[in-house]
C-alpha cells in the first residue's frame, strides 16, 4: 500500500481525566494523570481479547475488565518499562482500526509505533499451540516473493505466518518472473501476485524495490531487505531485543562494533535508538569502515550522545549492549593487512565477556563467522540466538498488525 | 486418470415438462420451456449447498428452495447470460457424481462442460475467508510437480488450493527426479508422487507429458503447460474472462493480435470460442507469425466467421475483445527489421483505446513487455490483471471439480 | 536432541499376571501368559484414543475397553504376526511418555522399538481425511533443511507432516546459509532454525551432519540422509514393507541384489534384519561390489545365516523377498565390459518372476533404471511402489512419536 497512516495523534493533556483514568494512574504507579483514551489505547495494544471486551462494553470498561481478571496492569507495567511509554495517545475509534499499511523502512516508525509494535510482539511470545491466539491469521495468505535467496529471513516470516494460523505461497525464484526472455516489470508482477494473496513479503536486490511494490499493491507489503537499502524487520527486532534483554530503552549505552560504514543493520539501529531518551552510542570500528557522517549528524541533531573509539575493552565495560557485526574482507581492497589487523582487534571473546557488566549482553545480526568466539555462546549474556528468535515475534506482530490491526 | 467421463448427455426435449419447470421458465424470463432435469442440473452447478438441499428432498424441490431464499434465479440468469445455456441437460444421479477425471487439453471441453466450469468458477469468486466454502478441500493434498519453473502458474494453483482449505506439496525441481545420474521415468515418478498426494499439477517441457502422467496416475492430473503443447487452465480462464467482462460469449467479436503462429494461448482460445454461436474472429499479425491453417480450417468447418487483417485500428473499433500477445524476436530469425516493424505496428496504446468501444476490453495472457503501453493500465477496459485474477477462480473450480465433484 | 531414551525395559516375567492379563492372553490366542503392563503398552502403541481411555480409567481397563468396541484384539494379532512381539515390556508411566528423541541411524533401533514404530505406522495407514487422527500434529511446524535436493524424500516427509495436520517450513537451498560469503556453521544454523520450528528434518552431504545437528538442537532431529552415511527412515520403511508384504519378519529369506558394497540401503537392511529370528540372507552381486566384511561379520556374530552367490534365479526361487538395487556404472572404473556384464546378469524380469514363489515380492528403494523391467510392474508381487508409499506411513509414525509420543 502507499505509505499513509490512519493514526491520529493528540496530546493526552487535551483529554479530561475521569474516574477510571484516575484509578488507572494509581494502579500504574505513575505520578502523572492519564486519560481513559490513553489507557484504552494501551490496553488495546496489549490484548486483542480485551479489545473485544472493550468494544462490547461500548468504551466504558469497569475496573475489573481493566485490572481485575486479566492481570493486564502488570503486563502494561512490564512492557512499558522495557519499551517506554507512548508520549502521545493513539486514538482508537470504533470501526477505524489503527492500521499500519506497509513496512518499508526504519524511518517510518516513531516512538509510539515502536512501543505499540513491541507490545504486540511481547504478546506473541505468549501464544500457545492450538490456542485461539494461534489462529488469528487463519484464512490469510502471505506471498514471500524473494528475488534473491535469504533462507533465514524467509523461514522467519513463514514461521511467523504459520504460528498465527496463516498460509504461505513461497518463491525464492522470483527473478524468473522478470527473466531476460520475459522482462516483466516489478509492478506487473506485483499486480499479479496481489490477486493470489493477502500480503506480500518482498526481498529484492535493488534499493527502493519494496517501495515501488508497495505503491503498486492494493495489499500490504513488507520489505524483507532491498539490496543495500532497508531491512526494517531486522531493525525492529534489534531494538525489541535490547528492550527485552536490558529491561529498558531509555538511558541505555550501546556499543556498535565492526563494519559501521556498510552495515544497514547498525545504521538503522542507531537511527531508531535516537527515539529514546538519554541513550549513548559508542562506535567501535577500523578506520576504513567508520560510521558515516549522515548518522552522526542526525544523532547530534537529536541530542543523542555518541563517541567514536578503537578501544573495545573499555566500551565493553561501559555498555549495556555490545552489538557485534561482521567485517567484510572486500571493504579493505588490497590492504589485507589492515583487514587482518581489524578482525583480530574487534573479536568478542571470553576476555571481552570478562569486563562486561553482569546485566549486559552481546548481540549480533547473524550469521557470524569468528567475530564472536564459540566459547561465548554458553554465557547467559550471549543474546544473539534469543535475538534471532525475537525476529519471529516481531514478524508475527507485523503480520498481525498489517492484516487484522491491533 | 485416464480420460473418461461419467457425463451422460440427453436432449432436453425428451423430458416431459412439469409444474416446477414451467414456473421456472417463467422466472428465468426465457420464452422456452425447460425441464426439471435441466433446472436441477443447472442449480446443482451453481451451489453446493443447494445441491445438498436437493439431494435431501429427493429431487423434488419446492419453489421456495429454488427461487425463494437463495436468490439463485438471478444468479442463474446472470451466469447463463455470460456463459451460455447448456444445450443438452447434464444428468445428475445420486451417488454417481458428475466427475471430471483430468484436465489435459482444451479439446476435452464441450460447451456444457465449459458452462458448468464457469458457473463453479463464478461461485468461487464469492467465497469468503473462513466461510464453510473456504474449507471444501480441507484434508486434500495437491502436488505441484514442475519440471520447469513457472512461478506465476504455480502460485496461482497453490493459492487456489489454499483458498479452498487444501494443502500443497511443491517442487520446482522435478527434473532432479529424473536427473542424468538417476534416470527415473516420468511414469515411475508419478507412481511415487501419487502415494503422497490427492491430485497432481504437472508442468513439463515435453508435449504429451501430462497425458502420460494422467494415464499412469490413479489420482487426477492437471496439465499446467507441457512444452509447446497445451495449457488448458489458461484457455479456460481466457474464455471465462471474456464471459465475465462482456457479459456473453455468443455473438462476440474477438481480435487476436500478435504472434498467432506459435502462441498456444491464442490457438486454444480460437478453438474454444468455436463452441459458441455467431462468434467472429479477427487475426491481426505480422506475416511471419500468421495463424496456422489447421485452426482456420477447423473454424471454417464449424461455421465460425474469421478474417485476417493487418489493420489493428479497424479491428479494435469493431471488436468486443482485443486479445494482445507478445511477439518473440527469435521468430524473425535474422530479419530484425521485420521484427521491429511488426512490434511498432501492433502495440496497444491510448490511440487504440480511443477507437475501441466503451464496453470492449483489452486482454493479455501476461507477462507483457511493451506490446501494451503502461498508460493503458488505468483505463477500465484494461482487463489483463482481472484476467490473471480469474485464473485463480478457474483453478479453484478445477480443483474442486476434480477432487469433490459438483 | 542428544541421543538418550526414556525407555525403561524389564522382563515380562517379573510381573504378576492378573485377571485382565489372563483374559487378554485368551483373546489373543496365545498359549503364554502376559502381563497387564505388556498389554497396556501394546494397546497404547496401537491407538491413541485407547491410550486416552486407559489414562482416564487409571490403568485398570475393563475388558470392553480392551476388546469390545474397538476391535483392537484382532489388530494386535495382525500387527504382532507381521512385526513380531516385543520380548520385553515397555514401561509406560503416566506423565513420562515413552519418547524417541532423534532419528539418526539404523543402529539406534532394537527389536522392541522397531515393533513399536511399525505398529504406529500401521495405525497411520488407517487415518482418514478430516478424522481426528489426521489432526494430531496440528499446530506443529517441521523444518525440512535440505543441503542437497532430494525431492522424493522431502515430499514424503512433508506429506507425512501434512497428513497429520502439521505445517512445514521448507528449504532445498540450505547451503545458502553457509555460503562462501557467509560461512555460518551448521550448529549456528540449527540454533536459528530451532527457534522457528518444532522438529528438523535434515539432509546433508556430509556423514555425521545429522548427529551434529541433533547434539546442538533442543528439538528433535530426523536424519533424512547424510552423504554416504545413514538414511534411517529408508531402512525402517524397508523392514516395515517386508513385514507388511510377507506377514512376518522372523524366519524370512531375503535376497539382496546389485551393488551391495556401496548401497547404504542394503547395508542398513541387513543390519536391521539381524534383530529377527531365523532370518537368512543371500547376497547376489558382481564381484566388484560385494557386501563388505563388516556386515558379514556382524551377521555371523549375531547368528544370522548368510550366503554369497551369483545365481539370481536360484535365490529368487528360494526367497520371500528379492531386494533389487541399482548398480552404478562409476563403481567399475574403466571396466565398462564388467559393468555391462553385471547389469545384464542381475536384471529382475518376467523370467525371474516365473521362478519366484507366489507369496514372494520384489522390492527396490527407487529410483530404478532398467534393473527391474517395466513388464514386472503389473505383477502383484511387484512391491516397490507400495514400498514407497510405506515410506509415508513410517515418516508419519516417526513424526508422531517424536512430537507427541505414543
Amino acid at each position: 500500500m502507499a505509505l499513509s497512516s490512519s493514526l491520529t495523534m493528540y496530546k493526552a493533556s487535551m483529554i479530561v481525566p475521569n474516574r477510571a483514568a484516575v484509578s488507572t494512574a494509581k494502579f500504574r504507579g505513575q505520578g502523572i494523570m492519564c486519560s481513559l483514551s490513553t489507557l484504552i489505547s494501551h490496553n488495546l495494544l496489549l490484548s486483542k481479547s480485551v479489545s473485544a471486551d472493550l468494544k462490547r462494553s461500548n468504551f466504558f470498561p469497569n475496573e475489573e475488565q481493566l485490572f481485575g481478571k486479566n492481570g493486564i496492569c502488570c503486563h502494561a507495567l512490564e512492557t512499558e518499562k522495557a519499551f517506554g511509554t507512548a508520549e502521545k495517545a493513539i486514538e482508537f475509534s470504533k470501526g477505524n482500526k489503527f492500521q499500519l499499511d506497509d513496512i518499508l523502512d526504519a524511518q517510518q516508525f516513531d516512538r509510539d509505533i515502536l512501543t505499540a509494535i513491541f507490545q504486540v510482539a511481547h504478546d506473541m511470545e505468549g501464544i500457545e499451540k492450538n490456542s485461539p491466539g494461534s489462529q488469528i491469521l487463519k484464512g490469510y495468505l502471505m506471498a514471500t516473493l524473494f528475488y534473491e535467496p535469504s533462507t533465514r529471513t524467509r523461514l522467519s516470516f513463514e514461521s511467523a505466518m504459520k504460528r498465527l494460523g496463516g498460509e504461505v505461497l513461497t518463491t525464492e525464484n522470483a527473478r524468473e518472473f522478470s527473466s531476460a526472455a520475459k522482462g516483466e516489470t516489478l509492478e506487473d508482477t506485483i499486480r499479479t501476485i496481489e490477486g493470489y494473496s493477502d500480503i506480500i513479503v518482498i526481498r529484492h536486490f535493488e534499493s527502493g524495490a519494496a517501495r515501488r511494490a508497495a505503491s503498486t499493491a492494493g495489499i500490504p507489503v513488507i520489505n524483507a531487505g532491498d539490496g543495500p537499502g532497508q531491512h526494517p524487520s531486522q531493525a525492529l527486532l534489534d531494538v525489541y531485543t535490547i528492550g527485552r534483554e536490558i529491561g529498558q530503552l531509555d538511558g541505555i549505552k550501546v556499543g556498535l562494533v565492526g563494519d559501521l560504514a556498510n552495515g544497514r543493520t547498525v545504521r538503522s539501529l542507531a537511527y531508531l535508538l535516537s527515539k529514546y531518551k538519554n541513550v549513548k552510542l559508542y562506535f567501535v570500528s577500523p578506520d576504513v569502515v567508520r560510521m558515516k557522517d549522515d548518522i552522526k549528524d542526525y544523532l547530534t541533531s537529536k541530542g543523542v550522545e555518541w563517541e567514536e573509539t578503537a578501544d573495545l575493552m573499555e566500551v565493553a565495560s561501559e555498555c549495556d549492549v555490545v552489538y557485534q557485526t561482521r567485517i567484510q574482507k572486500e571493504r579493505f581492497g588490497e590492504r589485507i593487512d589492515l583487514y587482518e589487523q581489524a578482525r583480530g582487534k574487534y573479536i568478542v571473546d571470553k576476555n571481552v565477556l570478562a569486563v562486561m557488566q553482569k546485566h549486559a549482553v552481546v548481540m549480533h545480526p547473524l550469521p557470524r563467522l569468528d567475530e564472536i568466539t564459540v566459547d561465548v555462546d554458553s554465557d547467559p549474556r550471549a543474546a544473539y540466538f534469543r535475538q534471532a528468535k525475537n525476529g519471529l515475534y516481531i514478524r508475527m506482530a507485523l503480520l498481525k498488525l498489517l492484516l487484522v490491526g491491533w
